[in-house]
């Protein structure tokens, strides 16, 4: 492959992760909740890695909580409000949400919530937020600290403060913070989810940041696990290498987002010249370094995932929890986008060590493929991906 | 370490699953839900793992859904009826189910929950299911094919027939069945739920068998993987490592079986003779070919099983999910055994390659702790586990 542009779905795992993973599962597999020796040594470093990861992120250890990923964690949240809210209280969840939110707190709660909409960058309207706090009986509010599909960051540092003033939680899927910009007072809110594999850590391992407020959240009955909030056997393998992939990262991080940020608008600036009626997403937010979405010519954005992918690029036409014809974005309907412009939709993430050769040569990767899908015509660059170019659309519903 | 005996706790990570998480985890760890060649390759490979276990334990591979484990699955499935059910469908629970039953069921359905007891062997009464089939409107019942305590093999079968006369749901619980007997008919109950780390495969990683009874089962949402049953990023590494660690068993299963069962049943003799005062649990039942609950002289198992980690052996007070002072074993209770019976009692569990040696050494090991207990004043076997004898209280309520 010439360029893995489709982090914000999953990255590769990290040296270091892979490293802490093997030697875990090699040396530490024991049952952390069994009393024998080996088994306490497993519990030792299970809670040594929990001190670990909480001190990387600004809390204190007893708030962690892991689990399986942030997926689970904003389902669990959700099914907890169910149980335990009073039947006039609602909640307030951004428009731009992952579906793992959304969709998950309409299954648990229905009408009782309310969207917050966002401006045509994508970002949360605190203007709209405040209004719904003071109108509404909101007890808990869902803004992500940065959108998967646009990379925008969301002022979730001002919706604490607000929530705050009105007695509201907040709830922040941190699924694409962690790892790429510092934690921040991120641990100040409520209920915090993220997932390891969003960051170089193992699949399967993700963690919950709770405030007092979620006390009595149980995800998972059935043993003392997790201090009762998630029963089931530790898996430390999976949370050694969480930690060490985060351990690695966060001493990068400034210096990563400054390189990064330079390289991926130097690639923005050369779509823009090369691709004519190129646009690009979310341009006039503050973003994460890593992420661009943007617009290109023409309705058909799959042909152009399928020519990158020839020519050795993944990126992807949004998130992969909600592409396909039949589900377009709801992030670009958010934003005012219309639904042809859903098809004219291309998402480019790169990682911590995307060099700037990669980038360039992404730019100049679209500008080709947009040049062959001008020349009616021409034959197709197919290469060996014959099976993926015009792919089965079942392949999107599934 | 000696003796590993706490298979039934967990397992250490078998080579081949080894192997395949590494190849997963370097190769194929792209998003199987992404669109580019290697994430339509990861998914192939997630795809023809899913044709394999299937294949393995006898459904059609639609109805296998990959999840994190059977604590998981069992808090969903109740989770699931409290939101189907209608006010008047009950369910029926064994009184031996794991706590992720137990605990789950209550939670969501309180007095709901009905009770089928089990006689003094720890076998479920088929009388007591058809008795409450035919008085009560029940919609599923819970079945567990063996006990993680006494390794006693529940009659599944008899009680899917009786389940299917009156129109019920059976969910099996078969944590402790794969990898340790032929996945026989199991997969014709209606919700069968197993855990990777129970027979050699990576932690975090499980699987649920649904019935078309469970057509709408949705456990996490947010996407569309899992064909709609689990959202979230697929878990390819872990799901290659179960596949790869029961693969490698089960042709092996009924020779490990008898020889197993030879050596566990020695070990048994040995102690029964050596240890005057001890009992075997659920012996005139039939039995897992690897487990052994027995009852020492005197209340306190925990200084026997300090005294055998010093010695090298892991063993366990029972289940990893519910041992501790304020938690004795509701198994215990539901074979009619006493409070105090439940401080005198020790599982072990052996594993595929146990060695006779192993089995042997560990009833002298045990025969060596009984003696040292027995002789008042002389000094005590402590080794460097200075810690871990008469450990701290609140180990046991974490």
């Amino acid at each position: 492959m010439h360029g893995y542009f489709d982090h914000n779905a999953t990255t590769p795992l990290a040296e270091a992760a892979r490293r802490a993973w093997l030697e875990a599962a090699d040396a530490h597999w024991h049952n952390p909740s069994s009393l024998y020796r080996e088994a306490g040594g497993a519990k030792r470093l299970l809670e040594e890695a929990r001190e670990e990861l909480a001190a990387l992120v600004g809390c204190e250890p007893n708030r962690m909580v892991f689990n399986s990923g942030a997926t689970e964690a904003n389902n669990a949240l959700y099914r907890h409000l169910a149980d335990t809210l009073s039947a006039d209280e609602k909640v307030a969840v951004s428009a731009v949400e992952h579906p793992c939110v959304r969709d998950a707190a309409r299954a648990s709660l229905g009408a009782r919530v309310l969207e917050i909409p966002v401006d045509r960058d994508g970002v949360l309207s605190l203007e709209a937020l405040s209004s719904i706090l003071e109108k509404e009986k909101i007890s808990l509010v869902s803004v992500m600290a940065t959108n998967n599909e646009t990379g925008v960051l969301q002022p979730w540092r001002e919706a604490l403060e607000i929530c705050r003033r009105h007695g509201a939680s907040l709830h922040c899927d941190a699924a694409q913070w962690f790892g790429k910009l510092p934690p921040s007072a991120l641990a100040e809110c409520d209920f915090v989810t993220a997932s390891a594999h969003k960051f170089g850590g193992a699949k399967g391992a993700g963690f919950i940041i709770l405030s007092d407020r979620f006390r009595d959240f149980t995800c998972q009955r059935g043993g003392p696990q997790e201090s009762g909030h998630r029963a089931g056997t530790e898996n430390y393998p999976a949370v050694a290498s969480m930690v060490a992939a985060l351990r690695e990262l966060q001493p990068r991080l400034s210096s990563v987002a400054q390189s990064q940020a330079a390289s991926r608008d130097r690639f923005e600036e050369c779509l823009l010249q090369g691709l004519p009626g190129s646009v690009i997403l979310g341009a006039a937010a503050p973003r994460l370094w890593n992420t661009s979405l943007f617009l290109v010519p023409g309705p058909r954005n799959l042909r152009w995932l399928t020519r990158l992918s020839a020519r050795g690029f993944a990126v992807s036409t949004g998130s992969a929890c909600s592409s396909g014809k039949n589900n377009p974005s709801h992030v670009l309907e958010a934003m005012g986008r219309s639904f042809e412009e859903m098809g004219q939709v291309i998402r480019v993430s790169g990682g911590w060590d995307t060099s700037s050769a990669e980038w360039e040569a992404l730019a100049k990767a679209i500008q080709g493929v947009g040049k062959e899908l001008e020349a009616p015509g021409k034959p197709e660059h197919t290469g060996d991906t014959v099976s993926l170019l015009d792919p089965d659309p079942d392949l999107f519903t599934k």
